[in-house]
């Protein structure tokens, strides 16, 4: 399974927000839609820092 | 393994433009550093249009 956690880096310290990410689409500026494997989902203003597709780790700085 | 292809779309058409990639990272404004498996990297001046983690597919959309 290629699902990612995701962290919200803010003021320098990583939060993990999501787990089991499945997909990630931007809405709208500066604002993404998290979905997960459940179907849950999560709207979060940030941009991308940083996309590890191996180590299943994707990094949004907080806006 | 949970590499992704990564399409640049132009005028409504996707374009493979880097298989097998491990990392992405803005540099700068609107534009990504694609990292592959082996090392080689691609840069491309664009926003993100969709990441799909279980499909293995990134969109990336051309500026």
């Amino acid at each position: 399974m290629c699902e990612s956690n995701v962290y919200l880096k803010k003021d320098n310290k990583e939060e993990l927000i999501m787990e089991n990410v499945a997909a990630i689409s931007p809405i709208g500026n500066d604002t993404f839609i998290l979905k997960g494997l459940l179907g849950e989902s999560m709207e979060v203003k940030a941009i991308i820092e940083d996309i590890n597709l191996m180590g299943h780790k994707i990094i949004l700085k907080a806006l």
